[in-house]
């Protein structure tokens, strides 16, 4: 059997890498969709879909289910979606997730949905990664290790504070 | 003559249906164009196109006007809307609007605009209506009959409350 | 029961006029889809969709059958096209279609799909019907009286004329 | 040596004409590109790429540097943005901004950065041009004199304030 | 007066400087849009925009009458393409082509439309200047000299013949 | 050191296969880009992005070089298409590739290019397997048995003659 789970992953953390081990439980193998792909370096949006790959392959290489990771570009009309994710993505059976938007969108299409045990939601979030990016807080200990490091590698931090930045022309 | 109006009808309510058995004493044939085609499944914009056009059809088949009922896709530019308009439905003589920019954008291109008097304004609103949805307060007294019926039938509220959940991952 | 029937319809001819006529001995009510709406004044496409809601509209008024005309514009994206057909019109029961594309998408989206005996295929085809009039040839006889006068109206042949010239700058 | 400078000029003021003095003293040519281009009638960009054309080239003609004034429209991605602008506008060398996500895109992008003092931020921005508008205060001392002709050969004061009311229909 | 004319420029030719001198003679200003804005890196549109502005800038510099160059990227629906165009580059009086689809499309918009005697049609043809360079023959005399010397600085003729070889993957 | 190798795919045969084991040779990782990734359900187009991920995924499972399959859609501007890529697929050092446009493009922005001895190339081409799909000739020996499996699951070649029937409507 196969799951699906996507998110916008902007970033990766620890909190998305329980919800895939919680499927990984479930099934033989996970694929794992790149929403909002075309989006990057915007205050909500930093990353781009490739960054989001480097980190999410990283981070999940440990894990005994195979795993597709696939970048999922918008198309800004929701009675489309479900139809557009089967046709980008290998086959499944289930989708996984607790936003009730996805969950509503594949329900109406007759597709099982399966919500996860929340870990820490508050903590682990990616606004609050974000959050404390740009407060010069701690971040690092909320994503897995190879995540941090894809951060670093595209001055990521940096980036973020730069593309909050108000400007008024 | 044939008069036009557009609105994005999240859902058509009796508001709406005043002002079009008001043009229909100016006209012999009305458009209807369902604005924001596209969209759906959103806190503003729930219902879709197809869902839109049953409630006005079924709304204002007592009307002895004929009447044309179009969706009418964004294309996210003002400066060639009123061209989009008059391509995608059949000619029309006037056109009835209390929208500051949909008038101001066919004033432009040379066009007569009517606006009419309206009906109980702040009772009659598409957000109103969306509002009591979702506060679970009585609704059903501000559209026509045959729109809670394509509401029910589409389990329409619960839509509504679950697109609206606002979801932090 | 509600089916549905799509073409382009550049220009509505008698062969479509039959096959409506064959569906609605069938269905309740009929909503027709006008394909590729958003493409007007080419060589294949010379009409807008608002002058092909005139052309059908005005043309199957004498039916019993309740009718739906409502353009759908175009994704460039098989894989999402039934969806955002489902969106756009009414719901329906039954889709037909001789067009082996549409038969399939409908099929692999697990809609029931018809066919109708084809009336005089050569002689009632949208392609015949330009040919002929960019011949010069008799091209009246083929299609509904209504359909004759909108494409009078809108100096349609002279059109249709204009856009096909090769220009080479 | 060509300099680029990018803005939405809506309108162009003062400190933009200054900003473009400045640029030329440094450079042989400067590429003014107007960003947002198919963007208009809205609150935040009232006028057309074609106006915004004309406030500029009218505003610089005084200038010895050669001006090249290019319209960019947005693709709603950040992370091709750069490529997009160098394919739309005449090469150049470095590029004029004070904008951080601009600067940080062209950074990534590999291209030399300058950025210009700004004369008067709190006068002289698009934002305060706007709100005087609709305000009905003082605005056309903020302005080179041919903004100030253009606004009113577009009604552009009017225009602002009818895309400004809000409407709920 | 202000003359419009429009064009794809791939590339600019001596047609075209012929047909520019031409409008000069009859208007105070001339308004060049670069059409196909888009689109380069294909054997029928070989340059970008910023190449073609390069080109036609250098070409028409001689011209006593104040040139406008604007690229204009296609909407892909002919029934908008006047409003796209009006709204893109500054206001003008008569539209210059003898281009029939663009010349239809601005009479139904209601614009004057004017037509210019062709110099030596055949041989001065964007076709034959790119066929010319994939032939290896004498391409350099068809065009205004600054054009060769962009098409040099850009390695324009071995761009060509890249994108125009066929590969099948 | 990582590679990149875009094409297609429709479908991945055993040229595919055998330049990604060329490939392999020469580097550590490689991301395979699969390219019109919107499109499907045509005649030169007959699978899914989701599809040919699966045809893809299972073919290159035995390599001992860690593998990303990564869907790129068009955005049919040649000028912004290698920033695209980049931002879509985890970076790369080096991109292969016998297309001349491909080579064209990654060259102009920079970037290393290597070609790959062609295995066979007349047999192994997509051109030719859907070439034999349609005519019933055998082409189960042109691709990797995986690839096999996944267009019978699909009932591909089913799909492929009725997508490729012409209709004339």
């Amino acid at each position: 059997m196969r799951g699906f789970f996507v998110g916008r992953f902007q970033p990766f953390h620890l909190g998305h890498r329980t919800f895939v081990e919680d499927i990984a439980a479930d099934v033989d193998e996970i694929v794992i969709g790149i929403g909002s792909a075309q989006t990057s370096h915007t205050a909500d949006n930093p990353f781009t879909a490739g960054e989001r790959i480097s980190m999410i392959h990283r981070s999940v290489t440990g894990l005994a289910t195979t795993t597709f990771v696939v970048p999922i570009e918008d198309l800004h009309r929701n009675s489309v979606w479900v139809s557009h994710v089967t046709a980008t993505v290998p086959p499944f059976d289930v989708a996984y997730s607790n936003n009730p938007l996805v969950r509503r969108l594949f329900e109406e299409a007759g597709f099982e949905v399966r919500s996860v045990e929340l870990y820490q939601r508050e903590a682990y979030s990616g606004t609050e990664v974000r959050r404390r990016m740009l407060a010069g807080e701690p971040w690092r200990h909320l994503v897995p290790d190879p995540v941090a490091t894809v951060v670093d590698e595209t001055n990521g931090v940096e980036r973020l504070e730069r593309v909050s930045d108000q400007f008024d022309e």
